[in-house]
């Protein structure tokens, strides 16, 4: 992880690689030195990346939206927010980004519209978060599944995913919740399960593992909970800005 | 310019201070490093910081919400990737961010509702980016204010501001345009003297000036216009990315 820590990968997330090469702003020589960081990247230029999940993906993203990079049809949440620092740290990659999050999903509900939400796209890069909901619901009486049913649906999503595109990278990001607004003591210790089904599952399919639950929690260490969500389930600016930058670190970028 | 590439300076646009104060991921060793780097900003503990134009600043926001910081309220323009890296690189300053741009709106369309979307919000840090209208409405035929019509009216903006709210720190951003869409040589070289006016008015009035033309100048050198504006008007999630980077930079985040 001390990669996160050199020059070049600071350069490389704060899009001043694309500064440096385009002399940003004034262009004076010390950012020129810049320019030959550009272009630095884990994923491959041409990527199709796609966002999957749940309400926290979706972050209100325009729908019926059939192209890629498009601004309102990203949302306004963390996989905009990590959409748009791809887009300009990479301008010349032609990266191909989409979300396709939906508002109240649990992990069947993906596999319901999983070939014309996931497979039709036929990414190279597939970040999943899910997992609120398939707790959140039964918490509230409205869904019997558990988390057994949790982690069953999510190794037969993977598991078909994988039939139909051997190649893709998987990112798989932690469920989190921070203790505020709708999240109680009720929710643990069930939801740390839920997280370590996650996590095995990720493992199981030797995906990228965006470690958000940890994150969130030293966050609280900077500011209370409702500054990073305010209901404890769906992010702030703050919060999602923070995510971004750990998928991104999470994937290499 | 140079501080833009110093350690310091990447680990405070990038959010590290925060990562590091809260062991982002997994806090080893050398990202606690980075630590004592938190906190360090160019715009004051508790400031409010109000961001005022058009459709560029306004970018689908939220009416009606009175709260700072509140996510659909900012938008998913330049404004709100700026508020979010704000208030993930800073969560214990306290900054209250507000996004008042409408679209559509002209010089004096901003004077027409500064009472209650400026001077009420009592902002410490005011940015304003307003001209594209001033100039495509003449064009259209529209409008019959000209580039004199434009300075005047910003002039007349700014010693009123400067009048009820003395220490405000003015942050005035360049108008801009890329050739593209809409964007025909007819625009030229009238749009020139429009960018002209708005520094000689950032220039008066001591305000921070963020180059955005400049910035996208170079830009296309790297990515074709519709890269970064669609429109030729309207930024991309690249490029309003890269116009919140600008202004980061600007105000010496």
């Amino acid at each position: 992880m001390t990669k996160h820590l050199d020059r070049r990968h600071f350069i490389s997330s704060t899009g001043l690689a694309t500064a440096g090469a385009i002399g940003l702003a004034t262009g004076d020589a010390a950012r020129a030195q810049v320019a030959p960081e550009v272009g630095s990247t884990a994923i491959a230029p041409g990527s199709t990346i796609l966002f999957q999940g749940d309400s926290i993906t979706d972050a209100g993203r325009k729908r019926g939206v059939r192209g890629a990079n498009n601004h309102a049809a990203l949302g306004n949440g963390y996989a905009f927010l990590t959409a748009a620092q791809l887009l300009v740290d990479h301008p010349q990659a032609g990266y191909e980004i989409y979300n396709r999050g939906i508002s109240g999903n649990k992990v069947f509900q993906l596999a319901d519209r999983w070939q014309q939400d996931c497979l039709d796209i036929n990414p190279n890069v597939l970040s999943i978060l899910i997992g609120v909901n398939d707790i959140w619901h039964h918490l509230n009486g409205e869904y019997d599944g558990t988390v057994e049913t949790y982690r069953s649906d999510y190794h037969k999503l993977l598991t078909e995913t994988k039939d139909v595109l051997p190649n893709v990278r998987l990112v798989i990001c932690e469920p989190f919740v921070l203790r505020t607004g709708a999240v109680t003591d009720k929710w643990f210790p069930a939801f740390d399960q839920f997280r370590a089904s996650a996590k095995a599952v990720a493992e199981e399919f030797d995906a990228v593992w965006v470690p958000f639950q940890s994150m969130f929690d030293r966050a609280v260490e900077v500011a209370k909970p409702g500054y990073w969500a305010r209901d404890g389930v769906h992010p702030s600016p703050a919060g999602a800005a923070m995510m971004a930058q750990a998928w991104l670190r999470a994937v290499g970028q």
